[in-house]
């Protein structure tokens, strides 16, 4: 825990020396990728200290056998595996027969950054070693305008070297997962070749059980040299490079190497046209050379910039905190392609496996809508409604009826290997709802709902119906054995929030049902009727205390200041069955309906209930601080809304949950957007039109961003003591604040005095 | 399910046909064993069907390492496993070359026998081959007299054969365990020996990560034929074995084989000394000779069989059940050695791991204490207290104070791989308390207490006292997050048994401290007198209804009747998630109180709570149907007591929970004992003398055993009308029929009529 990088900067990332303890964090936070493939920022040169070595393609990933002490029915059969790919960003360096090994080397300056608005990562060190001293930079980009394309350059410019030096880089698939339970190799049939003007290794994903297609890779590498010296080519064992030596004797030599890869997988080609298709790309990015794809990757990430930025004043930790967290997920998904979601760690690490969780349209969904627009937001919609059909076979495994959307999927199946999570989260399913009530609430388009839509939420309510059971003595509708989203809960009956959605669930569902003419029997619409409107919601009418589930005050009630901090986080020092029967929430759980349904609940109801939980929580859920901070803007605390923004916005950079070094939470940085947006600008839209209550920290001077609503593009910013908002492009627009309604002309502003 | 032999005798088990399907359940209901090694009841030759091999060695066992798909924190880092000795029971038989299979083999008859009263299996086939007919026939058994010792013989003889016949028998390392999870074999070191009178084969069990001892065993065999012949040796691969070639060219001819077997361990010899030790085992037994071996082992079983046996007149089935748990039982563990404990599948099958369970303090106790008497009994005890310090260690790791007993244990480490089990079902730490208790009023010997025992109660006392939290508004002490004996639950809250055993624990740990002058703080005094003063227990006083845990009644209450009979047993149908929000009832749980305690309840407590729970009752544990007779004995409902001693007593040799295929529920057998004694006999012991209130099933002609008692055996028969009770040796007792005193002189029988 702690700043990652020392240095904190309103655009780039920036390490200046190498730590070895912070180095797996450091490597997470350099990520880059570009939606189709991306890198952890691992060194080029071997670093043997502390490292997690990864590469990663969308979409390409392997079923692990689901292997239990104790096998209990209801454990997915296999756990879908994010994979580490060939790796291809590797240079190694030897000077004089000797490999540089950055964990040891002598190196009087080092400097590295990522530069956010472009997506490129830069580094620039000096090495010293016994037969000199020289410096070495090195730049790699993912481009997002050619997405098969990696582009690197290493360059060594030398000061004191006499002797020898090596360059070693080519594409090697002998690489491991980390988290791979047996330690097996993932890649398999591995074929290297040289080529005239490039390297090439293709691979396929290693044979499975569970009828899950296999992915063939293959990846091409043009690799030049400017500058004197010999190339060797090496092939073998699952390698292929190019070795490059080079004879120092004076300062200002120099050998620079420029290497563009393609990277094409049978995902989009057949595998008999793979190794022609990469070939193709690699030969279309050599010709266009890497200063025009470096100018191209430049000006596209200024473009999305534009659209997407927010502003923070006054505040860089903060500015770093959003944009940094907006880089990451744009650099994860960009919605270009229809079959991938927002996978949890991105490109930044191996944890997590699968590519959707709920997380995308719990927390990333609102916020692609706003800033990508719909179309991105309906492809993310679709995504879901394609898998209507393993939805239902999932609700079958559990004896339920309807759709059960998986916890964890990359296609449609479970693929997470906990009976506990997988089976009886149930929540999930609401948040599959909710984006497309979002969707049709904020676009005002109504076709998704009625041709696609409608199906998915008939379904859904239909899971919930199945689900309750009646209770006769308290005549209630009740959710028994669920796990909620504060899971350091298990198997718990009545979680306040699963029960509200599920009502919500259903009511959604029959009003649509009425809107878009679908047919229900008589009898199973009265009986979701009587099931919504007998629900059992344990809230105190008088106080608006909501009681997260049964049983929940029966618990030791004491605040997260009196756990001794050498203790936290739980999730690392207390057995699982301690953290399940003390108070202490892993994240937002009742406060999730504040920001799901913000207009339904008083500033008192969110007040007593953040007063009652937030000091419980110990935030272990990177999906946690910004929904209380939500909560907290939502009666107006601010000063607790920005401690909760600080923490989810800087969640990664500053390493709060200790597990940083994993790789980013990808998705839950669309938390701190949220944030900003529905909490302190106040953000809602449920009523078809746009209203704001701001709630500015007091330290911000200003904050501004855009977004894209109904065929607009809006500019809003706010401070503690105004509302402005510009319609950029398109029609005039009538809105609210703090309750009053404005109107703000085509190309117009309108600023509006906070009281 | 349903009667695995056709035919039901009353000391014999037999077989008389192979049938594939439930060929695997009868190598469970064949087992032998000596308490010091056994076997299931494999055939000598080759199966190639549905089998399951097994030959195991008492507390010879190897830590597997627990792997998960996603670790908690809890998880204990290995499994204990119960490992597939090397091979020494099998006889390969070929006819002209080829292999007799069993599972194809042609056979006009076949008969196979367990004979209960001396603990010998006798076969005898007819084999029809292309090259004619013979006859085999095979014996073996393992001595309860000397223990490192196994006899088997094999016979053929010839009725049309003609042409060559070969039997291969030795030793073979090269066995594996069915439940390894990653097809590892466990036994490694293999040393193979011709010696000049035996073969010798000696291997290590593997090497592990967690400090626990491997084992050695050595294993000597001498084989020895009459008839003619040749034999040659063959000793490769990990397998020594001698090969006996004869052509048979008429019928009469024949071939015997004899094959004594000795095996010793590092258990109980140092490495150097193993080869000689059992080498000097073997020689004793062949200069024995395996007829005054098998006399012996007769003789032995018979004195055996005069204390243990019960006898029922009128049931061949319930007299069936009854003396074949018995068998087992006496067969898995005889007391002679203190280091070991009852293993829940003894020699049968390697399912659970782990050697003590809460079974043998909970179930078994009770019956080794009147049948073995007071000293058996007394090991089990210094069994636990020996492991008391590991069981502190065991309460630290979840934050607890005091003692914390493993679930499963080889060695006072917690050995089970579920956090969920090991961690929260915490009632075993009572039952550890229960056997102390027992063993002190049915003994009178205050010695173990004074000495040993009140170390153990007064740690299990703290346990229960940190577990324990405080609720302010109800005033009342609870125990949140455990798992109760109905596993068919997870992680509840206030468990009425677990809450009720842990008051009883917290008082009779106080109670014993006073009688032992135990130092206690004041202050740890007064919280524990408090805790179980205000100890949270929801019985309604009206009723005498029990609430089985919180929110049991919010559940969807459906009897048993109700689930599709192909849905039976559900934990092989429904997903684990739906079996835990389900009302069904794994096993005995509220109701085990009236076992453990049968005076402190009223026949109208024990009705309601009987009625109400055993409807939901699966009884898919083998602990409950025992546990749910002597309930319904204890308010006279002869006919629910009769139904669920059937199924407790025949639970194996009908398979009633389609398990038997996986080893026999050896533990749990022990409770049809009680079923019998506790229940029907209503015998009781707790106010300091006997007292029994007997409720026989009306099919029984008359119930006799005996009972070791305070220095007497004694012998009590019962039936509808009467009670009988002899001392057969010792002084005369005062002793309670139906709360009526009588006594009963040294020698005597007194006679009682039951209105």
């Amino acid at each position: 825990m702690g700043a990652v990088l020392e240095k904190v900067d309103a655009w780039k990332l920036i390490q200046e020396e190498i730590t070895d303890k912070n180095n797996r964090q450091t490597e997470s936070i350099m990520s880059l990728g570009n939606g189709y493939m991306g890198a952890r920022g691992n060194y080029e040169e071997k670093y043997s200290g502390n490292t997690l070595k990864g590469t990663y393609f969308a979409g390409v990933w392997v079923p692990d056998r689901t292997r239990v002490g104790w096998w209990k029915n209801g454990y997915p059969k296999y756990y879908g595996k994010v994979i580490n790919a060939p790796d291809f960003l590797s240079f190694s360096l030897s000077v004089g027969g000797k490999e540089v090994d950055l964990h040891s080397a002598d190196m009087p300056s080092f400097y590295r950054e990522v530069d956010m608005k472009s997506g490129v990562m830069r580094r620039e060190m000096t090495l010293e070693t016994e037969l000199g001293t020289f410096k070495v930079e090195s730049e790699r980009f993912f481009s997002i305008v050619e997405k098969p394309i990696c582009v690197m350059r290493y360059a060594v410019h030398n000061i004191s070297l006499q002797g020898e030096l090596t360059i070693k880089t080519g594409i090697s698939a002998n690489v491991f997962n980390t988290d791979a339970n047996y330690g097996e190799q993932f890649w398999k049939d591995v074929e290297t070749k040289e080529r005239k003007n490039s390297l090439y290794l293709s691979a396929m994903t290693k044979e499975n059980e569970f009828d899950i297609k296999r992915y063939r890779v293959g990846i091409h590498a043009a690799v030049s040299s400017t500058g004197e010296g010999n190339c060797t080519i090496q092939n073998e064992n699952g390698e292929v490079c190019k070795i490059f030596r080079r004879t120092f004797r004076t300062g200002g030599e120099c050998l620079t190497i420029e290497k563009i890869v393609s990277v094409v997988t049978t995902r989009d080609y057949p595998e008999a046209e793979l190794e022609k298709k990469g070939q193709e790309a690699l030969e279309g990015a050599v010709e266009k050379g890497s200063a025009l794809l470096e100018a191209e990757q430049k000006a596209a990430w200024e473009r999305r910039w534009e659209m997407c930025d927010v502003a923070i004043q006054g505040d860089i930790p903060a500015q770093q905190g959003i944009r940094f967290n907006l880089f990451q997920l744009l650099s994860t998904y960009d919605g270009e392609d229809e079959r991938l979601n927002i996978g949890p760690k991105g490109f930044t690490g191996e944890k997590y496996g699968g590519a959707a969780y709920y997380d995308t349209e719990g927390y990333c969904f609102p916020m692609y809508l706003s800033i990508a627009g719909p179309q991105v937001a309906r492809s993310l919609l679709l995504f879901r409604y394609n898998m209507l059909e393993r939805a239902k076979e999932n609700a079958g495994k559990i004896g339920m009826k309807g759709a059960f959307y998986p916890m964890v999927t990359f296609n449609g199946e479970e693929c997470h290997n906990e009976w506990e999570i997988t089976f009886e989260e149930l929540h999930r399913n609401a948040a599959m709802a909710y984006a497309i009530y979002c969707y049709t609430v904020y676009t005002g388009d109504e076709s998704y709902c009625r041709e696609y839509g409608i199906h998915v939420l008939i379904e859904i309510a239909r899971f919930w119906a199945s689900r309750c059971n009646y209770q006769t003595e308290k005549d209630k509708y009740m959710l028994i054995g669920v796990s909620a989203p504060n899971e350091y809960e298990n198997n718990i009956n009545n979680n306040w929030l699963t029960n509200y959605m599920a009502k919500w669930c259903i009511e959604y569902a029959l009003e649509c049902a009425d809107r878009y003419d679908y047919t229900l029997m008589e009898e199973e619409r009265s009986h979701m009727e009587e099931i919504a409107a007998k629900m059992y919601l344990n809230m105190d009418e008088e106080t608006g205390f909501i009681m997260q589930q049964d049983g929940f005050l029966d618990k030791e009630l004491l605040p997260v200041s009196s756990i001794p901090p050498e203790e936290l986080p739980l999730c690392k020092h207390w057995s699982w069955d301690r953290i399940l029967r003390s108070c202490f929430i892993k994240q937002a759980d009742v406060i999730l309906a504040f920001y799901y349904f913000p207009e339904r609940f008083t500033k008192k109801q969110k007040k007593v209930n953040f007063e009652f939980y937030e000091p419980m929580t110990v935030h272990e859920s990177s999906l946690s601080p910004s929904m209380y901070s939500i909560a907290a803007s939502g009666y107006g605390n601010k000063e607790a809304a920005y401690r909760l923004y600080q923490r989810a916005a800087r969640l990664d950079l500053d390493d709060m949950n200790c597990d940083t070094e994993d790789g980013l939470h990808i998705t839950s940085m669309a938390g701190s957007w949220l944030a900003i947006v529905n909490g302190f600008a106040g953000m809602q839209y449920h009523n078809g039109y746009l209203s704001f209550e701001p709630c500015c920290p007091e330290k911000w001077e200003c904050v501004t961003c855009r977004m894209n609503y109904r065929g607009r593009i809006l500019s809003i910013s706010f401070d503690t003591d105004r509302f402005c908002l510009r319609v950029l492009e398109g029609d005039d627009i009538v809105f609210q604040v703090c309750g009053r309604e404005y109107e703000c002309r085509q190309g117009c502003e309108k600023t509006i005095a906070l009281s």
